[in-house]
């Protein structure tokens, strides 16, 4: 058992096996959900469950976040700050814009805390096999501090530069994940409209210069309709505001990536949000074609 | 030593090593390129070099095609046709429009000859490794009468279906394969805009959900601003043509892929067609931006 004391805000999809993992590591840790329904397994498990933000505050030395939007680690980090011992590390694995992780670790420093953005990758199944990537933002000594746990969840956890970086990198990431998917669902979705079979052509373009995991892993899950998340399209297109925005802030272009979101949106709009990103295809393949490439032409 | 003569047409960068992988196989082989200067090697080899596509013709059983865009096929076969013995099989392994690829067979089953539409994917590398994939469309007895000598540089050769087939599976390929190059230059793109390491972003984000044969493949000759194809600009496009052709034809949704192609057209305009279309990502990573997603607004 270490004598470090660990915290965990968000028992969600993700956040619910990395803190598991966490006690499975041997790890002191209590956690705390916004939705009591989501602790009391962790009770019933044997896990300290916290009564509120600024108890579990008092209790850690390090405390983990893995909750949703910008605005939810802000009310989180602002709930549990004042409450803190000095020299309280936060590590905050939510995907946010890095414009608030900036700041969130400009204000905790001036309270005399620590903080490390460390958005992760590798989708629900990574968190519950434990094997994520974490792109870490933030000082090496908080980075070095916080390692020894990631190491519960995460294949690799690397530092990649200063305060917001890692959300930075993160949003580089689901640019590319965002183009995987299209690429994955444009391709199948033409070879339905030319009769040939999904099946093999998600097979055959899997192994060679197509291939991505987006092939392996969402391939199949689309030949069995299954839109269960996964990754929500509601949470891609979080994820894409969020690329969007720094995408103008730093002068780069992500066609591709409006692209996907302008399809996404359109499936948002129809009431599916919270099915996966992948239902992608189904949008693509339908008779009528969904969307007009052509402009004003 | 087969008993079975077999022809080759087109001694490129693909076609060069493939020729040579079936000489390799033990199968007697007759080769021709357009300008003498690719078939010297082969002659100087010990290889058999015909002097015309005629004489070709008269002297195989089945004929190997790996040329450019489909009117070099349909010239090819016009001038071999009337040469060639009762029952000739032609295989064709150039990326063209399906539509004249049935067109051939049609002629060519007239004539009394046979014809495999046969594209392949997997890249020089691939060309050379003998690890190419092969999508046939045709006749399953043609199939049959081709798969020993596919052999020789596949490592899978599929059928997909009747004539033209080969060619709509290859054009679902090149979907995919332009949104890959995409998500790949795109991220890479927006790390190196965020001040992030290139290097280490490639690979962090090649090991996760982003992971791609781009990833593994470009991604490095990206690092080095190694531009030399493999894959021309020129080439891609090329394909692109044909997907843009199909899918207006099928009524298939391509945005992606017409977004690529746009960017594409940016550089072959600025004289950069014979580069690799992984050239993209320099395109991306310019100082101004080179693309308004935006539209009208």
């Amino acid at each position: 058992m270490n004598s470090i004391k660990l915290g965990f805000v968000g028992l969600g999809t993700m956040g619910a096996p990395m803190a598991r993992h966490l006690v499975r590591a041997g790890h002191h840790v209590t956690v705390w959900n916004r939705s009591p329904e989501k602790s009391a397994p962790f009770l019933a498990e044997g896990i300290l469950v916290a009564p509120s933000l600024p108890v579990l505050a008092g209790e850690v030395d390090i405390c983990f976040l893995c909750v949703n939007r910008s605005e939810d680690v802000v009310e989180c980090i602002e709930a549990m700050a004042p409450h803190a011992a000095p020299g309280t590390l936060f590590v905050d694995h939510s995907t946010i814009a890095p414009g608030i992780a900036r700041k969130i670790q400009q204000d905790l420093f001036a309270e005399g805390h620590s903080f490390l953005d460390a958005p992760i990758t590798g989708g629900s199944m990574g968190a519950q096999s434990g094997t994520l990537t974490i792109f870490c933002g933030g000082a090496i000594a908080d980075y070095e501090r916080a390692l020894p746990f990631l190491k519960a969840y995460a294949k690799r956890a690397e530092r990649v530069g200063g305060s917001g970086t890692g959300q930075m990198m993160k949003l580089a990431n689901q640019i590319a994940v965002g183009g995987a998917l299209q690429a994955l669902c444009e391709s199948l979705a033409f070879a339905k409209k030319a009769g040939l079979d999904v099946a093999q052509a998600r097979e055959l373009l899997a192994g060679g210069a197509a291939g991505s995991w987006a092939f392996d892993h969402y391939g199949p899950k689309i030949l069995s309709e299954d839109w269960t998340p996964g990754f929500s399209i509601k949470n891609q297109r979080k994820d894409f505001s969020y690329c969007i925005e720094e995408a103008e802030a730093i002068d780069a272009a992500i066609p591709g990536t409006i692209v996907v979101d302008t399809l996404l949106e359109q499936l948002e709009e129809e009431g599916q949000g919270e099915l996966a990103s992948c239902l992608l295809y189904e949008l693509l393949a339908r008779v009528e074609k969904p969307y007009d490439e052509s402009g004003d032409e």
